[in-house]
C-alpha cells in the first residue's frame, strides 16, 4: 500500500450557527460541536483509507472561546498519522469575522478512527507522509499520544512507552 | 467599494449522509438537501458582501442523481454575480466514492441572496470579478436569468429582458 | 389512465414556528421552509399520481416575507400539470394573524416531482383538470416553465422552446 | 365575545413519515407524534381563541395502530368546547394509502389549551357552537371529561361531578 | 412468571433544556416533553417486561407550571401496574435549582405500554409488586383509570366498570 | 465553602437509540453519543457548582463497543475532581440486554467544565470529597490528567508535571 500526503485526506465543513445549535447561553452547544467535528474527521480518515471509519477515541479537544450564534464556522481535518489500521485526526476550528472576513482559530480537536469493512472488521491502511512543518509535528507528536492512549486504557505499560517518557526526563 | 473575484466567495462544506437525512427509499431527503445548499450558499454571499445575507429565490435547483446513505456529499458554492445589494449564488453538489476517492457532479443549485444590516435593510456590496471559464460563462448568463425571475415576478415586462430575449431569436 | 382534477391533490400542512426552526435574524430559516415546501409537494405528486415521487427540481422560489418566530404558517400544493411521468407542483405559503385570524400570502415555489416505483424506475401517470382561473393559468405557464427548465439543462435548443419563444416577441 | 363554530378552528397538517421519525420497529415513534398533534392541536387552539395557546393537559390519546415509514399521515384538530379560559382540543388521526388513495382513521388524541397573554396570563375565549353530530357529541362528552380532570387532579370531589356520575348510574 | 417489584423498572433521565426545545415563550415546547416522557416511560416498560414495548395509549398528563430555558429537569418513569400484556407507566417530571439544588416536581404523566415481539405481536408480562405508599396507592388506582379507558374506548359499559363506578357512589 | 461528595454529583441519563441517532452501519452515532455525554456531564458539573457550567475540553473518550440501534443505553456521570473553578468529570456508558435486564459497560469518558456567572466570568467551586474505592482512584489519577492536559496545551513544562512524572520513573 502506497503511503499518502497528509494533505490529501483534509476535510473542510463551513456552517452558519442557528438557534437551534446553541446552548443556553446563545453560543454553541459544546456537544454539537463533537458530533460535527467527529463528522468531518470521519470524512478526512475515510478519504485517507478508502474505507468506512469508525470513531475509536476522542483523545483531546479543547473549548478555548465561545462560538456565538450567528458565527460562520469552518473546521479543517487532516489525517495525522496512520497506524496498521487506526488513525488519529486532528480538526483545527475557526471563526471568521463577518465584517472584517478574518478568520481565527478557536479550538483544536484530536480524534481516532478505525477502518474497517462493512461487518466491522479493521482494514489495512496506508502511511501518511507528513509535509508541512505543522504536518510533520503532529506526526511526531502523535505517536506520544498514542502511547499515552495506551497507558490510559492499561494496555501498555508507562515504563514501555519509550517517546512519551523522554518527555518528563 | 472594491470589486472582488467570485473565488473569494468560494464556501465548501462536506458531509456524510446517515439515516436521519434519508426518505423512504434511504436516499438523501430532498428538502434536506435544499436546507444545506441553502446554508452553505449564505456563506459564500457572506462572505462576498460582509453583511448578513438572506435567501430571497430559488431559481432552479436539479436533483439529476440519488445521494444513497453513507455517501461523502461535497457542496461547493460560489457567488456568480452581484447586482446592487442581490448576489446570484450558484452551488454545485458532488458524490465521493469511497473506494477509489473519484468525484462525481450529481447536482447544481442557483439561489439569491440579499445582503442586509441588523434591522433587515438592504446594503451596498462589491462587484463580482469572473476569471475562470466557467466564472465568465456563469457571470454572463446570471443577467438572463434575473430578467427571467423578474419577469416571472411581473416586475419586468418580458420585450424589456432584451438579454434573455436574444436567446430566443 | 383518467385525468383527474388539479383540486384532487391539494396537500395543506399548517404550523407554528419554533425557535429550532429559526435563524439568526429569529425569522423562519429559509432551507427549512424549502424542506417543508418539498414534503407537502411531494404529497400533493403522491396524491395525483398514487405512486411514490421524488423530487426532480426547484423551478422557483420566492422569499419575500420574513416569517416570524410564533407565527402560524400554512402551505398548500396541488399539482398544476402533468407531463408522462412528471409533474408540476405549486405551493403557495399564508402566514396567519394570531389575532385578526387574517390571512397573508407570503412565499411561492414551484417544484417538479417524478413518480416511480420502489426500484426508481418512473411510472406513467393521469393528466391534470384544471378547474378555476388560476389553475388553468398555472397550467398554462407551465408548459413554458417545463421548456424552460429543458432549455437551462440544455435538453432543448431556445429556438425550439415555441411556447417560451411567444413570451418575447 | 360571540360564540364561533367549532369548525372554523379546524386546523390540518399532512406529512410523510421520514426515517428521523421512527423507531427501531420502523414505525413512527410515538413521542413524536404526540408532538406533532401538540402543534396542531395548539393550532387549532390559538385560531379559536386568537391569543397565544400553551398545553394544559393531554387527557387522552390512543395508538390503535402502527404508522409505518413512507407513509401519508394527516392529522386534523378542533376545538371541541370552551370554558373561560381554556379548551379541550380533539385531534383525528388518519393514514391514505397511496395507492388507493383511500384514508383511514388510526388514532385519536384529546388535549387541553389554555389561551395567555405575553406574560402567561389567562385571557377570555369565546364559546365553541357545536354544529355536526359529532362536534355536538363531543361538545356534550367534554363536560364529562373536563369533571374528570378536576377529580384525577383532586381539584372536585367526585361526588360532584355530577354529569360524570351520571354515567356510572 | 414471577412478579416483580415496581422500583425495578425505574428508568430515570435528566436533561438541560436547550434553545431547540423551546416554544415561542422561551420555555419546554409541551410536544418535546410529551416525546422525552414516552421515551423514558418505554424504558421502564421494558426493563418490567424484558420484550420490546410500544405506546398504547396517553393517558393524563398535566403541564402544571412551565420548564424554562436552561433548566435542569428529571423525568423519573416506574410501572405501576401490569396487566395481561399492557403496563401502566407513570412518570414525574422534577425542575431542579441549580442554584439551591432543591428538586420541585412539575408534571406527572401517565401512559400505557404493551410488550410485543419482533412482528408486533402482544406478550405476556410479570405482574408487579407495590411497595411504597405511592407504588400501592397507584397500583390501586390504575385499575379504575384501565376501566376508564376500556369506558372511553367503548369497550367497556360504564356500568361494568365497577372500581369505577364505586367512585362515585 | 464545604466540600462535596462526588455521588451528591451523580446525573443519570437511559433512552433508546432510534433510527434518527445512528450511523450508515445502524450503530449509535459517534457525534451524537458525544453530544448526549456532554449534557449530562454538565449536569453533574452544575449539581456540584451550583452554577452554570461550560465545556472546556474533552480529555478522553474511548468507544469500545458498537452501540446497535434500539439498544437502551445509559450514561451516569460525577464530578470527580475540583479545582479552583473547574472540574474533571467522568461518564460511564452502560448498555443493557433487554431480555435478561444485564449491564454491560462499553464505553468511558472524561470531559473537564468550567463554573461560570450569566456573563461567563469563572465562579470558586467547593472541593470533592471521593468516598469509594473507584471515587479515590479517579480522584487521585485526575490531578495527572490536569497535569496532562496543561502540557499538552503548552501551559505546563513537563518537568514540573511532578505527579505525571512521577508515572515514568
Amino acid at each position: 500500500m502506497k503511503a499518502k500526503p497528509s494533505s490529501s485526506s483534509l476535510a473542510i465543513t463551513t456552517d452558519i450557527i442557528l438557534p437551534s445549535d446553541t446552548n443556553a447561553l446563545h453560543g454553541l452547544f459544546g456537544g454539537e460541536l463533537l458530533a460535527r467535528v467527529d463528522r468531518i474527521c470521519c470524512i478526512a480518515a475515510q478519504r485517507h483509507s478508502n474505507h468506512i471509519c469508525v470513531t475509536v477515541a476522542v483523545n483531546n479537544v479543547s473549548f478555548a472561546k465561545v462560538i456565538p450564534l450567528g458565527s460562520m464556522m469552518t473546521i479543517e481535518a487532516k489525517v495525522t498519522r496512520a497506524f496498521s489500521s487506526s488513525m488519529e485526526v486532528i480538526a483545527d476550528v475557526f471563526l471568521e469575522d463577518r465584517n472584517s472576513g478574518e478568520r481565527t482559530k478557536v479550538n483544536e480537536a484530536i480524534y481516532t478512527f478505525v477502518a474497517v469493512d462493512q461487518k466491522g472488521k479493521p482494514q489495512s491502511i496506508p502511511e501518511i507522509i507528513a509535509e508541512t512543518n505543522l504536518e510533520k509535528q503532529r506526526y511526531e507528536s502523535a505517536l506520544r499520544r498514542r502511547q499515552l492512549s495506551l497507558v490510559v486504557a492499561g494496555k501498555m505499560k508507562p515504563k514501555e512507552a519509550t517517546e512519551l517518557k523522554a518527555l518528563f526526563l
